[in-house]
């Protein structure tokens, strides 16, 4: 039950990215078959405080038990069932280049609930080979497959200035959220959601970490 | 000038991560010439509030100049220099699969301060041919090269049962911070940074929003 079934809390990005983390962490802790963890286990694994793992949990709803904590296979169940990953999502894959043949060979996403079940490219040369045993398809019947496989999720790894096409596309036969690789910015209808993929930004929070590090004992900057 | 320079604040992992969202914007204003830009502006670019704008900046030092806002080339300035990024980071990328091979044509690195200066793979077929310009080692000659380019960042994009192996080789060779793609957790000493790119969780906070922008005039969950 929520804590404020009246209000809907507004839900901070962060909390809900560490709602993914805590994920992966309790996955582990179930493949080991670890049946209970407290907040402060989740939160020196994660690196918190266990008074932000409750105050995390607990926008959602109340999940631990007083002197037993929070039951593994339980917690699990519930945060996929928030994150909208307790179902499996059919995923459109436009572009079928490095990343594309990347990401259609990455493992991990089967794993968390999502199946990339069409694969498209602009390329005719490569219409009607096969990745990892999914058909790679003209993006001409992209509007059709997607339309009548109720995909609503599409992955585009396709160079930036095949973009946008490619993201009116998917919107025009459907597709509901964009996870976009393209290093540029999408212009979609404002209901459909677009999460991109910023690699560069990735090693710059590393480099920056690293920075921190190197200095954790001075102030900033 | 730092707010309190008597107390290092202790810094939010996620006003870390914004820093690089107020990069890319304001390089975009940058490119179009935009001299100054107000937190409100910042603000609505990036779905905060100007009050949370002017606290983050506010970590770093006083940029602001009242009635005017802030600089836009100073403000770029300054957080390259907080980032890390004011100079170029040389860069060993280890696995020249598909995806290896996309990091190495993906052009955004460059552009951000990063460089891949060297590309190692453990296959021999692949050794001696080159990648956008830049030939594939043997990973046997990674401690050598790392050693002597004075590398200090590697990206592992190598799969999962190989992750370690690359990790500690690096690590051996000088390498403080990794960003990891391998879909495994890496064991390295406290001192080096690991970076994690956990391409699913990408997804799975699409399925959320996704999730949350269906039923937003209701309560959560």
């Amino acid at each position: 039950m929520p804590e404020s079934s009246s209000q809907p809390p507004r839900l901070p990005k962060a909390v809900s990215q560490r709602l993914s983390l805590y994920l992966r962490f309790l996955e582990g802790l179930e493949s080991g078959h670890r049946d209970t963890v407290s907040s402060s286990q989740l939160a020196r694994a994660l690196g918190l405080t266990a008074a932000q793992v409750r105050r995390d949990l607990a926008y959602f709803g109340q999940f631990g038990f007083p002197g037993v904590g929070y039951k593994v296979p339980n917690l699990v169940r519930e945060i996929r069932r928030i994150l909208g990953t307790d179902r499996t999502w059919q995923v459109a894959l436009v572009g079928a280049g490095n990343l594309g043949t990347a990401l259609l060979r990455y493992r991990g996403f089967r794993k968390q609930g999502f199946e990339i079940g069409a694969v498209f490219d602009a390329d005719p040369k490569l219409e009607g080979k096969a990745i990892a045993g999914i058909p790679i398809r003209s993006v001409r019947d992209l509007p059709k497959v997607v339309r009548e496989s109720s995909i609503k999720i599409a992955i585009l790894a396709v160079p930036a200035e095949a973009a946008n096409d490619a993201a009116k596309k998917c919107v025009e036969a459907g597709v509901r959220g964009i996870l976009n690789f393209a290093p540029v910015r999408l212009s979609v209808p404002e209901s459909v959601i677009v999460h991109p993929v910023d690699l560069a930004l990735q090693l710059e929070q590393l480099a920056f970490r690293m920075r921190l590090e190197g200095k954790e004992a001075r102030a900033l900057p």
